[in-house]
C-alpha cells in the first residue's frame, strides 16, 4: 500500500521525525469505487477520519457530500467547496448552540437518538430535516462499537413520531453496523430494523424517505476484506429484500474505507533492547506510539502493516512500543508483531494502512512531541 | 480540591468550552510537603504531567529540579529559568540526536536501561553521568505499569559496568513504583534491589551515588490517599534499612503529586438520554472526553471526583460519555458514575483532580475539537 508516489516523496523529501503521507490517487480511486458499487446511493465522507484540506477539496469537487462531527469539520467541508445541502452534522451529541451555528451556516440535516436532542433542533434549527440513530449490535467489528450511539427501534418511532410534532421534518433512519467490518451480511440486519420503523411510521402519516447507512467499510491492513464490489451487491440485496420496489434515499459514510489505505507513516526504530539476558523477546522502540497517532492500536485493536528494508531476513515476534514516558504507550504486546531479526536502530519503517484516524488522534504535545506531520501528495 | 481562587476564576471568567484551571498556590503547597516529608531527597518535577510555563517556572523558583521527556521538555525547563545541571533526561529511549542535543544544552544526566541506549550516550554525551532503570511490578499502582521501562536488576549490573567501560559516568539506579501508588511499602522493595546493583558494582571497584526513587505519589482523586508526610517515612525507614548510614543521594520525580490535585477542568453537559424506553441508566455525555483531556479514563483506570451544583439531591448512576463520534469514547460505563437525577443539560460540572495528565494528552484536533484550553492562577 506505499505507492510509487509515496516512496518517491519519503526519497526525496526524507522529512525528520515521523510523518503521514497520504496519495490523493488513492483517495480518489476509493472513492470511484464506492461510486461504482452502490451507484444509488449518496456519499457522505466521514470528515473525522482525516479532514486535511486537500482530501476535502478533492472529495468536494469528485462530488462527494460530508459528514461532520462537529462545526469545525462543517467550517472545513464549507471551506473546500461543499455547500451547505451537502452537509450531515452527523453527531448525535450537539450543543444546543452548535446545531444554531451549523443552521446558521445553512446546513439542514441532522442526526438524532432520543427525544432530548429532537428538542434542541427544533428550537435551534426550526424545520430542519432529522434521521433517528438505531443501535446495532456490532458484532464483526474490528475496532469496537459500544451502545454509546443510537436507540432501539422502538423508541426510535418515538423520537421521530416527536421530532414531526414540533416541527422538523422526520426525514430517516441511521445507523452503523460497526468500524472495520468485514462481514458483508452485518447490513442486513440493520436494514431489517430500518424497514420496521418505516413501517411503523407510514402507519401515523409520517413517511420516512431515507436510510443512513453509516460507515464501517473496511480498509485492508494485515488481513484481506471484502470488496467494494461484495459489500455494494450485499447491501443492494438486502435494500430489496427489505424495502422492495420502494426503496429510500440511501446515504453511506465512508471515512476508513476512503481513505485508510491511501497513507503511510515514516517511523525510525528508536531502541531495540531487552529486559533481561534470557529475555525471549526483544522491545522494539518507534518514534510514534499510541499518542503520537496511533491511538487505533489500543487494546492492540487495529493492526497495521509494518515494512522495512529487510523484510526478506527471518522474522521473530517483538513487543512494539512508543517513544513517550507512558507505560501504557506499548501497541502490540499481548500479540507481538513479527519483525525481521537484523532489523536495527535507526532503522526506518513505514506502518501503511494509516490514512485514517492518525493525525487527528495525535496528542498536543505528550512528553512534549510534537504531534504527527502530515503531507498530501 | 475546587479551591476558592479556581471557584473565583469560573465564577468572573466563565470561558466558553471546556478548560482546565491550575491553582499555582496549591502547587507551591505540594513542593512543599515534598520537601518537609523527604528533606533529603533531591525533587525533580516530571515536566510530562503538566508543562504550563507558568507551573515550571513556578517550581524553578522554589528550586526544583526537572525530569525531561525530551528534547522540548529540556527546553521548557531552560527558559523557566533551571540551569542544565538541575535537568534529567529521564527518558529511556532517545533518539541518538537527542541525546546530543540535550549534551550539547548541558544536561549530563541520562536514564539508561539496555546496552544499546549506554552505547547512543557514549558516543552523542561522552563522560556524561547514567542511571540505570530497574524493573519493578507495579503491584498497588491505579496506573498500570507495563514492562516496558527498565530491566532485571542483574542486568542493571552489567548496564553500568558496561557504561563505565565506555567512560560514561555509572552514577547509579532508577525505579518506579508505578503512578498513583497508594502502598507505601511498594518502595521498600524496590530499594532493596536498588541496594543490591549497588553493592555488585562496588565489588567491581565501581561505586554508584544515586538512587532515583521516580514518581508514584498519589493525589486525591474520590479515595483518600497516605500523606506525603506518610510516603516520606516509609521511605525513610526503608532507605535505612537497606543502606544503613551510607545513604545515597536521593532523587523523587513527582508528576501527579505535584499537580494532580490543583487542577480542575470545567466541563458542560451536552446531553442525558436513554437508549430504551425501559433502559435503567441513563447516559450522560460531557464536552470533554477521553480524546479532549481525560485519556486516563481509558480502562476506567483514573476515578475523577465529579462536582455538580446539584450535588445535594438524589444521586443514582450513570455512563458517562465524552462528546466525539468515537464509540471507545466512553469514559465510565462498567463501574457507572453516581450523579444527581436532577442533572440537566446545559449544567455545568467541574472534574477535580485534572492538573495532571490532561492538556498535553489532549488530541489535536479529533472531531474537530479544540484541545483542552488550560489556565494558571
Amino acid at each position: 500500500m506505499t505507492t510509487e508516489r509515496i516512496a518517491e516523496f519519503f526519497r526525496t523529501r526524507r522529512p525528520d521525525g515521523p510523518c503521514l503521507v497520504v496519495d490523493r490517487e488513492v483517495v480518489r480511486d476509493n472513492y470511484t469505487a464506492f461510486r461504482r458499487a452502490l451507484p444509488n446511493s449518496d456519499i457522505f465522507y466521514a470528515v473525522k477520519a482525516n479532514p486535511a484540506p486537500q482530501i476535502l477539496e478533492l472529495l468536494a469537487g469528485l462530488g462527494s457530500n460530508f459528514d461532520c462531527a462537529s462545526v469545525a469539520e462543517i467550517e472545513m467541508a464549507l471551506e473546500a467547496g461543499a455547500t451547505p445541502d451537502r452537509i450531515s452534522f452527523g453527531n448525535t451529541i450537539k450543543k444546543e448552540r452548535d446545531i444554531a451555528r451549523a443552521h446558521a451556516l445553512g446546513v439542514n440535516l441532522f442526526a438524532v437518538d432520543c427525544h432530548e436532542e429532537v428538542e434542541k433542533i427544533s428550537r435551534a434549527a426550526p424545520g430542519a430535516r432529522v434521521f433517528c440513530r438505531v443501535l446495532t449490535d456490532g458484532e464483526g467489528a474490528e475496532w469496537p462499537l459500544s451502545r454509546k450511539f443510537g436507540c432501539v427501534p422502538a423508541m426510535a418511532v418515538d423520537v421521530l413520531v416527536y421530532a414531526h410534532q414540533l416541527g422538523l421534518a422526520s426525514y430517516g433512519v441511521s445507523f452503523h453496523v460497526g468500524s472495520q467490518m468485514t462481514k458483508v451480511e452485518a447490513w442486513d440486519a440493520a436494514l431489517s430494523d430500518a424497514k420496521r420503523v418505516f413501517a411503523q411510521l407510514a402507519k401515523q402519516g409520517i413517511h420516512l424517505q431515507m436510510v443512513n447507512m453509516g460507515g464501517g467499510f473496511p480498509t485492508k491492513y494485515l488481513r484481506d476484506v471484502p470488496t467494494a464490489e461484495a459489500y455494494g451487491q450485499a447491501i443492494f440485496a438486502a435494500l430489496s429484500r427489505h424495502f422492495g420496489n420502494q426503496l429510500p434515499r440511501t446515504i453511506i459514510e465512508p471515512g476508513r474505507g476512503m481513505v485508510g489505505n491511501a497513507g503511510v507513516i515514516k517511523s525510525e526504530v528508536v531502541l531495540i533492547s531487552k529486559k533481561s539476558d534470557d529475555d525471549k523477546h526483544r522491545w522494539v522502540f518507534l518514534d510514534i506510539g499510541k499518542f503520537g497517532g496511533l491511538a487505533e492500536t489500543m487494546d492492540e485493536a487495529i493492526r497495521y502493516p509494518i515494512r522495512t528494508e529487510r523484510d526478506d531476513d527471518e522474522m521473530e515476534p517483538c513487543v512494539l512500543a512508543g517513544p513517550t514516558c507512558d507505560s501504557a504507550d506499548v501497541m502490540y504486546e499481548k500479540n507481538m508483531y513479527p519483525l525481521p531479526i537484523s532489523l536495527t536502530i535507526g532503522d526506518e519503517v513505514l506502518i501503511e494502512g494509516t490514512g485514517a484516524y492518525t493525525t487527528t488522534y495525535a496528542s498536543v504535545a505528550f512528553n512534549g512531541f510534537e504531534p504527527l506531520k502530515s503531507y498530501v501528495i
